[in-house]
C-alpha cells in the first residue's frame, strides 16, 4: 500500500473511532449511572436496560478512570456531566469497595450489591488495581492530594503482596501450588507505575523506577522457547512450568504488554526494549494467536497445538482485539514501518466489521470463533466500556 | 410409535451403550494409571497421551467409585485387574486427597501434583462428595470397615458445613453475599445418602432419614415460578432471588435431580414425588433446555431470556446428555409412559451422533452449540469417563 493510501485509510480509521468513543461515551452517560445508590449499573442490555444490579469493582474502577481521562485529555468530553459522574463513581467506590480486614491489610471486593454490601473478594489483586487507576487519575482532575495518597497506598499494598508476602490476599499456601509469574500482574503493575508517574517530578518517578525495572524483567521471562513464544505462565526463576498451566498462550495479554513495554521504551529511547516488544510480544502472538480461517484472535492458546482447556479458548473477545490495535498502532507510530501498519488494518477491519452493535452504539463482547455473537448483552461482569480507544495513539498518521 | 417397535430400538439402544461402556471402561484402564506415584491420570488426549500430570480429586473419586460399582454389579467387569485398579486408587486417594487443617476440619484439595501435593483447594464442598463416593463404594468391595466409617465421618463434616456452619470452607463472610440454596448441593447430598444407605440395614437407613427429606425438600424449593420453572439458585426460604444469579437455569442439573428424586420416589412409593420428579424436573428442563434449531442441551440459561452472562452458556456438553439419557429413561421404566421414551429417543439419538469419538472409543466433552467439537480431548479437569452410563436402569425395556 502506498503511502498516501494508508494515510487515508488512516485517516478514516481515527474518523470512525472517533465516531465510535462518542456512541459509547454517551450509552455509558446514559443508562449506567445509578442515581439512587450512586456508582454505575454494569451489567446492561443493548437496549441499555439493567440485567443484573451487581456492581463489579472491576468496572467501578475502569469507568472513574474512563470519565476523568476523557476529561482531563480531549477537549470534547471536557464537560462538568463527565467529571460529576467521575466524582459520583470515585465517591461509591471509595466508600464501599475495601473491604475491612482484622489483618489491617487492605483489600478490595470483586462485585457490590448496588447499595455498596460486599458481595464477593477474589483472592487476586486486579479489583485494586483498578482502585488504583481511578483514585490516581480522579486525584489529577479534582487537584485530591488525599485521594492521589490513597491510591499510593494501595500500591504499596499491592507491591507487599506480590514481592514480599501474598498470604494477605487469602490463599492458603499449598505443597503443591509452586510460586508463579503470571504475566498479569507485572503487567498491570507496569500499568499502575506508568499511571502512577505520568507528568509527575522526579520524586514520584524515582520512587517507583527500580519496580518499573522489576516489572520490565518480569514480563521479559515469559519469552520462551529460545524466543519463539509468550507463555502466559513462567516460574519466578524465569523458566517454563509443566503441564497446561506451562503451555497457555493469551495473545491479547501478550500484545497488551506489548504495549506497555513500548510506552516503557518510548520514555527512555530504549531501543532494544521497543525490538522486543515489537518482534516477541506483538509479533508472536498475532503469528500464534490470530485464527487464519475465521479471522480474529483466539482467546487461549497451548504452545504445543494441544486442546486448551478453557471452554472458551476459540472464541474471540472484544478486548485483545482492542489491545492489538493500539500495539500494532503504536509500533507503527514509533517505527513507521509499514507491516506494522498493515497489522493494525487487518486488525481494525475484523474488529470493526465483528464487534460494533448498531442498535447499542456499543461492541458486543464475545463471539464465537466463527465471529458470531455468542453473548448479546452490551456490559457484563466482565465487560464494561471498551475503555481501550482512550488509549489509541492521538496522531498515528505518518 | 408401537410397542414392539420401540422395544427393538431400546434393546438396539442397549446393546449400543454396552459397547461403548466397553470402550470407555477400555480405554480408562489403559491410558489412565500412573503405575508410578499411584491414582489416575485425567487429562488425556484422544490417542490416550497425557497432556497434564495434575491429578484432579473428582475425577480420581469418580474413577474409583466407577470400578467399584462395575466390578460389583456387572459380571463382564467383576474382573482382578479392575479391582486392583479400584483399590490403587483409592489409596492414592485415601493417602493425598485430604489437606491438613489446624482447625482439625477434614477437607481434600481439587486438584493435586502427579505425586500427591496439593495445588488447589476450592472453597466447595465437591471433592469431599467425590471422595465420599469412592470410599464407601470401594469398601462395599473390599469389605473395609474402617474406610466405610471414613465415608460416614466425612458425610458428618459435610452435613456440618451445609446445615450448620459453613465457614470451615474457607468462603468469607461478607454481608451482601446472602445464603443461597444451589440445588448441587442438596443433590449431591441426596446422592451421598442413596450411595450410603444402599442395601444397609434399618440403623444406617434411620441415621440419614431426616438428612434425605431435608435433601428432597431443599431440591423442591427449586420448583419456582408458580411451578413453571427450575431455578438453580434460591434463597434458603425458598423464594426467588435477584440477578442473574437468581434466573439462572442449568438443565443439566434439573434433570440430574430429577431422577436423584425418581429413585427416592421408587423406594417409597411416593407418586407424588414421581410426578413432580418428571413433570418438573425432566419435563421443564427439556422444554426450556433443548435447542430447537440445533438439537441438544444448552448449558445454561436465563429463565427469562437474557443471555447468561458464562461464556459457556451455549455449549453442549457431555454430562447433562447422559442425566437426560437416564432420567428419561428410568422415569420411563417406572411409568411406561410412551412420551418418555420418546424423549429418551431425542436424547439418544442426539448424544450418539454428537459426543462419541471414533478413534479412541471415548466422548468429548464439549460441542459448540452448533454441535461441532470445541475441545478435542477425552479427559480433561471436569471431563472424566463417561460413567453415567453406570446409572442407566439395568432392564428399561417394557
Amino acid at each position: 500500500m502506498k503511502g498516501t493510501m494508508s494515510d487515508v485509510k488512516l485517516e478514516e480509521c481515527r474518523e470512525h473511532i472517533r465516531s465510535q468513543l462518542d456512541n459509547v461515551v454517551d450509552f455509558w452517560l446514559k443508562y449506567s449511572h445509578d442515581t439512587v445508590d450512586g456508582g454505575f449499573f454494569t451489567c446492561l442490555g443493548r437496549d441499555g436496560s439493567v440485567y443484573d444490579k451487581l456492581k463489579y469493582v472491576w468496572l467501578q474502577g475502569r469507568q472513574v478512570w474512563m470519565y476523568c481521562r476523557l476529561y482531563r485529555t480531549m477537549d470534547r468530553f471536557h464537560k462538568p456531566e463527565i467529571l460529576e459522574a467521575a466524582k459520583a463513581g470515585g465517591e461509591f467506590l471509595r466508600k464501599f469497595a475495601r473491604v475491612s480486614r482484622a489483618s489491617g491489610e487492605w483489600k478490595c471486593a470483586f462485585c457490590l450489591t448496588s447499595d455498596g454490601k460486599a458481595v464477593k473478594v477474589q483472592r487476586t489483586l486486579f479489583s485494586e488495581c483498578f482502585y488504583i487507576m481511578a483514585m490516581d487519575e480522579l486525584s489529577r482532575v479534582t487537584g485530591d492530594k488525599d485521594m492521589q495518597l490513597e491510591a499510593e497506598q494501595m500500591m504499596e499494598q499491592l507491591i507487599h503482596w506480590v514481592r514480599v508476602d501474598s498470604s494477605g490476599l487469602g490463599r492458603p499456601q499449598l505443597p503443591g501450588d509452586v510460586p508463579t509469574n503470571s504475566m498479569a500482574v507485572p503487567m498491570m503493575l507496569l500499568c499502575l507505575v506508568q499511571q502512577l508517574t505520568e507528568g509527575q517530578g522526579q520524586d514520584v518517578v524515582q520512587k517507583y523506577k527500580e519496580l518499573e525495572q522489576w516489572c520490565v524483567q518480569q514480563i521479559l521471562h515469559h519469552v520462551q522457547r529460545a524466543g519463539t513464544a509468550i507463555l502466559e505462565n513462567v516460574s519466578v526463576e524465569g523458566t517454563e512450568l509443566p503441564g497446561c498451566s506451562g503451555r497457555l498462550q493469551n495473545p491479547g495479554h501478550a500484545l497488551e504488554a506489548g504495549w506497555f513495554l513500548l510506552q516503557y521504551s518510548a520514555e527512555r529511547g530504549d531501543e532494544k526494549i521497543q525490538e522486543t516488544a515489537i518482534s516477541k510480544f506483538m509479533e508472536l502472538p498475532y503469528q500464534c494467536g490470530w485464527d487464519k480461517k475465521h479471522g480474529g484472535l483466539f482467546y487461549f492458546l497451548d504452545v504445543d497445538g494441544h486442546c486448551p482447556t478453557q471452554l472458551e479458548w476459540s472464541m474471540k473477545l472484544w478486548w485483545p482485539h482492542c489491545e492489538a490495535l493500539i500495539a500494532f498502532l503504536m509500533a507503527y507510530s514509533q517505527t513507521k514501518k509499514p507491516e506494522l501498519l498493515e497489522r493494525f488494518f487487518e486488525v481494525y477491519d475484523y474488529t470493526f466489521t465483528h464487534f460494533p452493535d448498531a442498535q447499542s452504539g456499543e461492541w458486543f463482547g464475545y463471539l464465537t470463533q466463527e465471529g458470531k455473537v455468542a453473548l448479546d448483552f452490551i456490559g457484563g461482569p466482565f465487560k464494561g466500556k471498551i475503555i481501550r480507544l482512550v488509549n489509541l495513539p492521538r496522531s498515528p498518521s505518518a
